[in-house]
C-alpha cells in the first residue's frame, strides 16, 4: 500500500498542538486558539510554544526585551541582502539570509536562544531587503522602542504602526504560529532527524513554505478578490469557477471538515475593522457569495471558508505588498517550526520512509 | 499507530532506483550498481539518473560540456562566498551559496538545466571557499580542461589530479549519487511537493544531509580509524566499544541485512589502491577485526560494513580534507536529490502527515 503525501499516516506525538478536524478546534499547548487571540498577545504565544506555559509579567518583559536585542542584524548580514540579486524573491532571501546564520557562534547557543534570534530577525530582513529595493533608510530611532509585531508592521509598510492594525496582525500571528505536521513544519523535523542544527531545519521548513501549495495560498485569494472587484456579475463568476472546477483559494481546508476556526476568529476582527477599507466589505461580500454557490452547486459537500482568505483580507486592509504575504506567514510560523525542532530532538528518530520500485530491470548484468 | 520515522512506511512509487536490502542489490535505472562502476562513469550514470538511458558519445560529450560550461562562479556568488562567517563549515557555505541561486533567472531554466547547474557549481562552491580560507588562488588555465571529477578532485585537492585517485573518486561518487528515500532525499521531496523550486528543495536535502545521523558518517569512520591507528591494542579497543553499546561508525546499516552492495564495490577499489598508502592496510585490519568481535559478541546479529567505512578509507588515501568528506557525498547525491525532485512533480500529492496529541486539555476556555 502506498501512502501518497503520507495522508492519514501518524508519525510522531506532540504536545505542541491539537487539530480537531472535525469539531473545528485548535489548541496550542492546552489552550484554544479562541481564548488565546481573546486574551494574549503573539510574543505570550510564543512564549506558550517554546515554554510550555503562558508568561508572567516578569516573563513577557524577559521575552520582550530578548526579541529587542537579537533582532539587530550585523553588518555582514546587511551586506549579504544587498548583494544578493534584484529578482529574487523575499521567500529566498530569507531562506539565503537564515542559512547564511549556520556558524559554529550561532550552534553554541541554546535551542531556546537560537529560536528567539530566528523569531526575532525575520521582520528585519524583510524591512531592510525592502529598503534595499525602494532605496529608503530605516529610522532606527523610531523603530527601537517599537515591540515584536508594531516592529514588524513597520518593517512591512515604512510607516507608524497603527494600534488597530497591529491588534490585526498580531491576531493573524498567533493564528498562524502553528498548525500540526503541516508541510513546512514536516520538513524542519526531517531535517532535524538527522540531528542537524536548528539554522538547517528552519531554512528546510522556509523553501517549503515558499512553495503555492502552502505557503502560497494568501496570495491566490488576493488574485480571487481582485477579479471579483473588477467583475460585472459576481455570483455568476464564482459559479463559473466552481464548475470548471477551478481550486477557490481560501475555501476548504485538508484538514478542516468544519469551518477553519482560524477563520472565525479572524472574521470576527475582520468585523471590528469595518468601514475601514473597501477591500473588507468585498471579501465579506465574496466568502457569503461563495458559500451560498457551493451549498447550491455541491450539495452534502461542506467546504468553508479557510483562514488565508481573510488573512488576504486584512493585510489588504493594513496595505500589506502582497509579495510579503507568504513571507510574514513564515514570519509566524517560524515558532512552530523551532518548538517543534526541540521536540524532534527530544525523541528522535531518523525518518527514512520507502518507495515502490516501479521501474524496468535489466537483465545484461 | 505511529510510525517513528516512518519506517516500514511506503509513501511514493519511484523509477529512480531499488533498493534490495534482503540481497545486497542497489539498482539505478535498472542497472546494478557493479556493473555501472565496472563499465561507466560518474557523468554517465548522472545522465542515466536525469534521463532514464545511459548516454552514446555525442549525448556524454554534449552533458561534459554542459557541467564544464555550468561550473563558473558568477563575481557575486564569490563575492557571497568570501562574505560568509569564517567559522562556518562548508556544508552550511554550500546550503547558503545554493539557497542564493533561488532568483526568477534560475527558475525559468529547465528543470534537467537547474539540476546540470547544482551539479556542476558544487565542486566550485568548496574549491573557492577553500581557496578563499587558506589564501591560495585556483589556476583557472589548469582545471579548464578537466572533467567534472578531475576537476572536482582538483577542487577538493589543489593538486593536479592523478588517475587512480580521479577512478576511486569517481567509483565512490557513483556508488553514492542515489540512494532511495533516504532522509536528505526525502526532504528535497516533501519540499518539492508544495510546489516550490528545485533550489529549495536541493537546499533542504543539503541541511538534512548535515546531520551526523546522515552525511556526518564518514568523519566518525575516521576518529575510529584514528583511535584504533594510536591503540595498543585495538581488538580489545573494538571489543570495548562494542561492550559499552557504542555505536561503531562504518557497520551496520537500515536497510541492507547483508553485507551493503556499495561497500563491496568500493573494497574492490581499496584492493585494487592497496599499497598507496597505510590507511588502507589498517582499513582492511579494521574492518576484519570488528566483523570478527561483533560476530563473537552478538551471536545472530549479523552486522556488515557499510559505504561510508570504505569511503573514509579511500578519501584518506587522495589526501582529502575530513571537513570535505560530507561534502563530496552532498556533490554526487546532489543528482540524486534533482532526479527525486523531477519525479515527485510527475504526481504530486503535498506530504501531510498527522501528530498525536499527548499534551494537556485545559477547561478553563
Amino acid at each position: 500500500m502506498i501512502f501518497h503525501g503520507l495522508k492519514g499516516i501518524t508519525c510522531t506525538e506532540t504536545a505542541i498542538s491539537h487539530i480537531d478536524g472535525d469539531n473545528g478546534q485548535l489548541i496550542y499547548r492546552g489552550y484554544d486558539i479562541n481564548y488565546l487571540t481573546k486574551n494574549h498577545t503573539f510574543v505570550e504565544v510564543a512564549y506558550l510554544l517554546w515554554f510550555g506555559e503562558l508568561p508572567n509579567q516578569q516573563e513577557l518583559n524577559w521575552l520582550t526585551n530578548e526579541l529587542k536585542a537579537r533582532r539587530v542584524l550585523s553588518d555582514s548580514t546587511k551586506q549579504l541582502i544587498k548583494l544578493l540579486p534584484e529578482d529574487m524573491d523575499m521567500m529566498s532571501v530569507m531562506s539565503t539570509v537564515i542559512a547564511s546564520l549556520n556558524t559554529a557562534t550561532f550552534n553554541q547557543m541554546t535551542e531556546i536562544e537560537q529560536s528567539m534570534m530566528l523569531t526575532a530577525i525575520m521582520p528585519s530582513i524583510i524591512g531592510y531587503r525592502k529598503s534595499v529595493q525602494k532605496n529608503y533608510v530605516i529610522d532606527e530611532k523610531i523603530t527601537e522602542d517599537l515591540n515584536h509585531i508594531e516592529y514588524f508592521l513597520h518593517m512591512l509598510t515604512d510607516k507608524k504602526p497603527e494600534p488597530t492594525h497591529v491588534k490585526a496582525l498580531d491576531t493573524y500571528m498567533i493564528l498562524t504560529i502553528e498548525h500540526g505536521l503541516n508541510a513546512s513544519t514536516f520538513s524542519s523535523r526531517v531535517t532535524a532527524s538527522t540531528e542537524s542544527d536548528m539554522v538547517a531545519a528552519v531554512t528546510s521548513a522556509i523553501g517549503t513554505m515558499k512553495g503555492p501549495l502552502h505557503g502560497g495560498a494568501p496570495t491566490g485569494v488576493l488574485d480571487l478578490l481582485e477579479e471579483v472587484a473588477s467583475s460585472q456579475n459576481s455570483v455568476q463568476l464564482i459559479e463559473q469557477k466552481i464548475n470548471s472546477g477551478e481550486k477557490l483559494m481560501g475555501f476548504g481546508h485538508r484538514v478542516y471538515k468544519t469551518t477553519d476556526p482560524r477563520a472565525i476568529a479572524l472574521k470576527e476582527k475582520l468585523i471590528d475593522m469595518k468601514g475601514n477599507d473597501e477591500w473588507l466589505d468585498l471579501a465579506m461580500n465574496v466568502e457569503e457569495i461563495t458559500i451560498d454557490a457551493l451549498n447550491r452547486l455541491k450539495l452534502g459537500r461542506g467546504i468553508y471558508t479557510n483562514v488565508e482568505f481573510y488573512a488576504a483580507a486584512i493585510m489588504k486592509a493594513i496595505d500589506m505588498d502582497p509579495a510579503l504575504f507568504t513571507p510574514t506567514f513564515t514570519s509566524s510560523r517560524v515558532v512552530g517550526w523551532t518548538t517543534h525542532v526541540m521536540e524532534q530532538a527530544e525523541n528522535n528518530v531518523i525518518f527514512r520512509p520507502q518507495s515502490t520500485y516501479i521501474g524496468k530491470f535489466l537483465t545484461h548484468v
